[in-house]
């Protein structure tokens, strides 16, 4: 077990402590100015960073934010689908231009460079890595406000080089009530802070269904315990989000842009979360 | 964007035919004898691949087959914490040795060789991969009529690295009902399809849920399409499982084993998964 050994060993010198390898912070491209820069990451799979970090977005443009959403999510992009965009991403002299969606988000992913939506892309690590890099300095975002960088599950290569070489301003942890869920969510939280990304709150998505014939409230994952989680970590707990099919159904449709941001951000503490200065 | 550039020509090689690489097919350890080796694959996260490795596994065992499960997500390994393992994995002269579930499963994760459960692993993906290969070579599993391996979402290192190197005889798809996701599902069928992986069926999870105080049977996630998606992918379709909080409460206090399985396998062509002939 000579490669396992190692592992652990390289993963001890990091768990109890900062990261002490420094941060090599990209360069923005000359084209850019990028305000503010958020990442939404779970660790875990399919609890819906995909569609909080879309709904992020959308908020921000409703309130007149010049919004960019980067899709980290190089073997998994859903963003495309979500805001309905069909056509490529134009490789110019100078960058690779975002293609806009119907509220005038500014969006790149790896779908929006495939041939079929469908296609795989059977890459490692160090390939998967090397696009996202380019999605931060090859991208011409122009005059941002805000970008969103939606990121894979796990704590491999895509959130190490988005949290090395990106200069976010700070995470949004995305969980769901399982415990088996919150267990690896606590490792993303832990590699945010060993890696001195400022994490600036939790959001519980799934948290519960409403059975549109009775109107029971369903805990399908279980007991809510997102403000628990958040409590034990340290992080400021931002609210609970339901399932709902409606979401469900205008994500596929390619709509999410139409979905009533009042009702989803009621539970939410939208203010606390954007209201707060982050340093740059 | 030469890295990009490269990696789109990489994927483009792969995208129409067979992988031409020759599969470099890693030895089995002189202890172990592993009659079949079946992976559990989404592409998709959260869609509840490890729940179904984990009742796959179950079943097989309660029917007398002696079985081991690998969990292959090293950075969101959630099979432990399933089967209420809290004991680690200890490394012996001639290999590492399983930890045995209350049922006698061999069960195999990067969680039981790490101090906490919740530690992070900030790995890239050459060491992931690696961890994943010492399961196959270094793990005394024994004598096994089945071996199960729950992949992690996506089609990079750990996926790519499995249907390389591990003798797999089969894999069995796992999606969910929302149409974004089978976006992505579509990526790992087209994956396994070009890596000459045999796809042995797909089983749509989350399928459906039912309230529990009018019975309606809500489609959180949208009409179920797993028949549809099978049929166009070409490949068997095994049947739907319901969203059950008991099965997500029980996974939560590792009682997975607990489940009741003719429940769950009632909507599953279990016969006609298993006693499928796969060559070896």
């Amino acid at each position: 077990m000579e490669q396992e050994t190692k592992g652990v060993s390289e993963q001890d010198e990091t768990s109890g402590c900062k990261m002490k390898q420094p941060i090599e912070t990209l360069p923005e491209s000359d084209f850019n100015s990028i305000s503010r820069v958020i990442a939404v990451m779970s660790g875990k799979g399919g609890v819906g960073k995909s569609s909080v970090a879309a709904l992020i977005g959308v908020r921000l443009a409703k309130e007149g934010y010049r919004v960019g959403v980067l899709d980290a999510d190089i073997t998994g992009p859903s963003i495309p689908k979500m805001f309905g965009i069909k056509s490529s991403a134009e490789a110019m002299e100078f960058g690779i231009l975002p293609v806009k969606s119907s509220l005038g988000i500014e969006v790149m992913s790896l779908n929006l460079l495939l041939k079929n939506e469908d296609d795989p892309v059977i890459w490692r690590g160090p390939l998967i890595a090397g696009a996202v890099k380019q999605f931060w300095t090859d991208v011409l975002w122009g005059k941002l406000d805000y970008l969103i960088v939606d990121l894979p599950p796990g704590t491999g290569d895509v959130p190490i080089t988005v949290m090395r070489s990106i200069p976010l301003d700070g995470v949004i942890i995305v969980s769901s009530p399982q415990d088996v869920a919150a267990m690896i969510v606590k490792k993303a939280i832990r590699m945010a802070s060993m890696m001195n990304t400022e994490i600036l709150g939790l959001i519980e998505n799934m948290s519960y269904a409403i059975c549109p014939k009775c109107g029971e409230t369903l805990h399908l994952f279980g007991p809510s315990r997102g403000e628990e989680l958040a409590k034990s970590s340290g992080i400021r707990y931002l609210g609970a989000l339901p399932i709902d099919p409606k979401l469900a159904r205008l994500c596929d449709l390619g709509l999410v842009e139409e979905y009533d941001s009042e009702q989803i951000w009621s539970g939410i503490k939208w203010a606390e979360l954007m209201n707060r200065e982050v340093p740059k």
